[in-house]
Parts: structure tokens; sequence; C-alpha cells
């Protein structure tokens, strides 16, 4: 069961967004989510008081980003064990809701682990629940300071490749700012670090079809935070690198196989032999809980296949219909097929560093990952 | 004055499109054009009866596509001629309407030209309109016939270069059938030509933002003639240079300057990038007339810039508000700032070949082009 509090816009200097939080009685046992189809029309909270309309808001992008989608796991387990649901089942639930983004399943299975060891110990379910939901809190809490980390990394970075010039003009895909975060994001954070210390002369916002995450989402919040940005189709991005406009490429990332291919946002991929063409470092911001050492190489990654009309329609931001056939207004004809792959992958050898809150490894190599990876603080869920 | 017909759908086997006619009284004088900002919506037909209705159909998009261009701006003199308006006036407001495409500017010269030499014959109005109507019909017709032989020399080219399989996967951008033509069109005009030899295995239709001229256009025509393709975002190609799903690229051009560098609709030069990092041949068809030997290079096109409205606001193709600010549904945040150049720059050394209706030159050099053009039997203006 879902339901919505709309809450006013923010003015002036913005408060951080509260995209997802944990409700208690009575207004929970809930996971709270900033509705990110709506935006940026509406701010509109959706209220999840139960495991399927949690996996409904994954499905639908109402959540959405990768870390956040390991908290919004994490925190879904924390429900099913309040409720008194069956764990194994929601969880498996919870895991298969989107099969790209490896934090989804990592958040989920760090919060079972914690049921499990409370429930062997003995906890009944209130100390049990109790324990589940302080696993979660901790992932949230770990992801914020993650965040602040690879920035930190990410900004040394781009000090260190790009050194001259009156400021940064940075081409970033998709959303990786607060709204997919505990923390201000990935590649938004490293850009809005750069604004913060005067020295973004530009956020290039790729407007990130089909669904539109750079336009409604990463233009929202870099608006909410005064930065000098302007918004481009994806296919516009060619002509700002012939011209020499773009000094570095930040983006997110959904998965990272063992031996450093990245799986993102379609349309990651082409920005990246553009960058390799024109000799623009290409830069992967995310923590290392997005490495997943299961996954040996980018052949073995799996592609989300979203549907044909999320192409051959159009979907309002405020409408909600997004994902949903048969929602919008249609722009191709009737009956047209359309290949959607949510993501691409691309190689190492196109990737100039991977930015995690460890530092970065530059030239990207499984050893380098794994170095990276050993050294994380997060806990390790195989 | 611009007026609408309404025509009922095709169904079975396509007859010609009727996308631009000349009507004589009573229904004119006027141009008459099928509005392709309905499309696919609607086969709307809007009758310009003075040049100010055209130049706004051309600006608007309701006529486009370099070839189609270059007889809207023929007609359009003709129309002038036939009202009785000062010609050097219309011609002038024609030729401005949009800067890229070097083909509109051929046709009001061409016209105008016709024009000065009846007058200078002593012809009086009406033999002068009927001299200048001549022409611009004679460059339907040749422009008709350019078509069927681009289409002829781009399949032996597709042919010579993908000699093996069982047929051929095409990519194309943008929209360059029979609606940017007096014939079948330029790319698609190839692509057509291989599915009626039993060639084409399948034609990648990008959807082409902003305006969504392959979702819209492409589709509808490749509908039309029961054609096998699938719709994608234009960020989505990447994916299937990646996975070997390309077998060549086939583009139109808005104008080709002297060196061989090609204009295009945005997000051609980033094809042409992948292209050639996938080793996938690409090839520009484009009738002689789109070569333009006073522009020497591509660094000397003007590209044009158009609103950002087109970016920030979802225009629905039956709203008839393309390129006009604030008539669509806002994506992003207000007040955001657009990068929306119409236009990209391929250089030769990415274009594998230019195809025209005197044969294909490959690899592309200005003396190969300067020949190609010189066999022509295209009236030169210089």
């Amino acid at each position: 069961m879902a339901d919505q509090n709309v809450r006013p816009s923010a003015g002036g200097v913005p408060p951080a967004l509260s995209v997802l939080r944990w409700a208690e009685p009575p207004e929970g046992p809930a996971v709270v989510l900033l509705d990110q189809t709506r935006l940026p029309a509406e701010e509109v909270e959706l209220v999840c008081a139960d495991v399927p309309a949690l996996v409904r808001a994954i499905r639908t992008l109402a959540v959405r980003g990768a870390p956040l989608l390991g908290i919004a796991g994490a925190y879904g387990v924390a429900l099913a064990v309040a409720r008194g649901d069956d764990v194994a089942m929601a969880a498996e639930l919870l895991d298969r809701a989107r099969p790209t983004a490896v934090n989804l399943g990592y958040g989920v299975r760090r919060a079972v682990r914690a049921y499990q060891e409370a429930v062997g110990k003995g906890a009944d379910a209130g100390p049990a629940a109790a324990a589940v939901l302080a696993e979660a809190r901790a992932l949230h809490r770990e992801d914020a300071e993650a965040s602040g980390r690879m920035a930190r990394h990410g900004l040394a970075l781009l000090e260190e490749l790009l050194p001259d010039g009156d400021g940064h003009r940075l081409l970033t895909h998709c959303n990786t700012g607060a709204l997919v975060s505990g923390g201000e994001g990935t590649a938004f954070a490293v850009a809005l670090g750069a604004h913060r210390e005067g020295r973004l002369r530009r956020l290039w916002v790729d407007e990130t079809r089909p669904l539109l995450q750079g336009a409604r989402l990463t233009a929202y919040e870099a608006t909410r935070n005064g930065m000098p940005y302007s918004l481009l189709t994806d296919n516009a991005a060619g002509s700002l690198f012939a011209a020499g406009e773009v000094d570095a490429v930040l983006i997110g990332a959904d998965r990272i196989a063992a031996d450093g291919s990245v799986a993102n946002k379609v349309g990651s991929y082409p920005l990246a032999v553009l960058a390799k063409y024109h000799h623009v470092p290409f830069i992967v911001v995310a923590p290392t809980t997005t490495v997943d050492p299961g996954t040996l190489d980018g052949a073995s990654i799996v592609v989300e296949q979203r549907p044909a009309a999320e192409v051959t329609e159009f979907m309002s931001p405020g409408a909600g219909a997004v994902g949903q056939e048969g929602g919008g207004l249609p722009v191709a004809p009737e009956g047209t097929a359309a290949y959607n792959p949510a993501f691409d992958v691309t190689p190492p050898e196109l990737v100039t560093a991977i930015v995690t809150e460890e530092g970065a490894v530059s030239p990207v190599t499984g050893a380098g990952l794994a170095a990276l990876c050993a050294r994380s603080s997060q806990v390790t869920i195989s």
C-alpha cells in the first residue's frame, strides 16, 4: 500500500533533500520516498507501507540510483521484519525488482544477514526488527559518508588532470546527486564540490532519454544548488566535444565488474567513445559497494531491458505513469517496436579513472579495483 | 495566410506521399504542404498562400529536409511572382528562413534566376510567373529522379561493402525519406531499396531528439512501407554498435562543404565517431545540390541554434507548437538554459563514402566531390 504526502517546494538555500526515510508508527512502519517520477513538477512523498509497494516504487523508478537502491533494499527488509512478513520472500522480491544495480542486492543481503544473526542469537521479533533497522541505518550513514569522501577524491583527481584554466566544464549523464544517495551522491557530488570551491565553469547536463533523469532530476539538483549548468539532448554532446567545450566526463555506475567494466545508464558508453576520441578524461564515481567481484567482466553483466512504451510514448513527469505501458502521449506510429536497454557497458580501457570513497584507480585494472575494495570499511557480502 | 485540409490516413500498399504540391487558382496560387509537425498522429495539409506563411512553415519545420527545402524555396519564389510580390524581398525572406541547409538557398536562387531571365527577355507578369513555376517544377522532378539514382548507387555500395550475411542491419538518424524529397528521399531511399530487394534485415531508427523526426517521421515511413524496423533513443545506438548489431550507418546531409565535411542533424557526428571506433561504414547520401563549393570546410558551416524550449519542454506531435517557445509540457525546471544546435559537422575522415545521384566518392576528398558535382546535370548556381 502506497500513500502520498505533498511537501512544499524548497526556496533560498537548499535544505538537504529527504529522498528516503524510515517512518516509525503511527505513520509507519513504512519506507517514505521522495517520488522521483514527479520531479521537478512536484515534491511528493510516497509512503510504502509494505514490500510490494516498495518493489513497485523501485520498478517504476519512483526510487532509483545505485546507492539509494541499496539503502531502499535494506530498509525494505527492515519493513518486512517489522511487519512480521516472510523475510526470505520479501528479500527475494526486493532483490529481483531491478537486475542491473548491484547495490540493491547488496543492501538486501546485508539486512538479511543482520536479521539472521539476531535470530541466531535468540532475538525475539522486536529486537530482531531493531537489529535490521540498525543495519539499514548504518548502510544509510555509511553511504552518506562515502559520498563526501568520493567528492574529495574526485576533486583532487580533477585538479590533477585539469590543473589549468578558469574552472572545469564537466559533462554528466543521468542523475547521480542527492537523489541517488544517503549523501550528496557520486559524480554529481564531485561537480557540486567543484562548484563550492569556485572551480565549476559549467555543468553540461545530458537530458538522458528515455526517462529524462538529466532534464528532470540533475537540472533540479543543479538549480537547487545554484550551479551554472546547461541542458542538452544526449546526441548534442558530440558537438560539445568537437568544439573543445568538455574538460571531463563524470558519471556514476550501477555495477562495476571485477575487470573494471562499468554498467551505467544507457548513453554512457557513447560518451566514453567520444571522450576517448577527443582525449577527454572519462571518470566514473561510485562507492566500492558498486564493485561486484562476482561479475567477472562486462559481457557477464545482465542489462535490464525496459518497456518499449518508454520510447514510443512520452511520459509526463507529473503523470506518474513512467514505466507503465500505455500511460503516455504516443510519439511513434502504433505498434512500433523499440530497443530500450536501461544500461550500457563501458570497458575499462575507455575509463580514465574509477573514483571510490577509498580513492581512485587509474588506469583501471582488476587488481587496482580489488585493492581499493579491500581497503573499504564496507561490509563485504559475497 | 495558412489554411488546413485534413486527409484520410493511407491503408494497404502506400500511395506516394504528397509532401509538397503547387495549387493553381481557385485553391491557389499556393504551396500546399503535408504538415510534418502533425505526423504521425494526423495527415494534415497546410496551405501556404503567401511567402510569410511558407517561411513560418519552414521555421517551425512543418516542411523540412534538405532537398525538400530547396523545392519549397523555388515554389516560394514562384508564389511571390504569381502574387505580384516584391521578388527580391521574398527571396531574401525564404533564403534566411533556415541557415544551414544549402538546398534552400539553391532552390531560391535558381527560381530567381529563371525569373530574371524571363523578365530580361521582356516577359510580362503572366509568362514570367509561368517561367518560374516551370523552373520549380523542373527542380522538383530532378530531385525525384536524383532520389532513384542515389538509391541505386547506395545499394551497389552496400553490396560492395557488405557482400556477406543474410541482409543488412542499417542504422539511420533523423528523417531522409519521401518526406524530405520530390522522390523517395536520400538515405532512407537506399534502405527502402534494400527492403524491396529482400536485403534489409533491420532498420534501426534513432528517435532523433529533440524533435523526434526518427520516431515520428522515419517510423511513419517505415511502417507505411512494411519495413522491419526498431526505434531506439539516440543514446542507445552505442549498445548496438558494441553488440555488433549495426552493419552500416546511412544518413542524409544538410550541407556538404568543399572538403567533404558534412553538416547533418545533431547526433550524426557521435554516430560517425562510434562507427569509426567499431569499424562500421558511415555513409552519407545526398544530392549534388547539397554540396556547397562556397563553404570551404567544416569550420565555415554556420550551425543553426534552435530555441531552448525544444529541449526543456516536450512538444506533442499533434500540438503544432514545435519550435515555438512555451507550447509544450515542461520537463526541466523553469528557467533551465539549453544548448540546442540543430546540426553537427562530421569531418571527411569519419565518412566512409558520400553517395550522390552521380555516384559515390570514397574515400571522401574535395577533388572527388568536385568531380562528381562536375558530372551533375543539376544547374550550377554560384
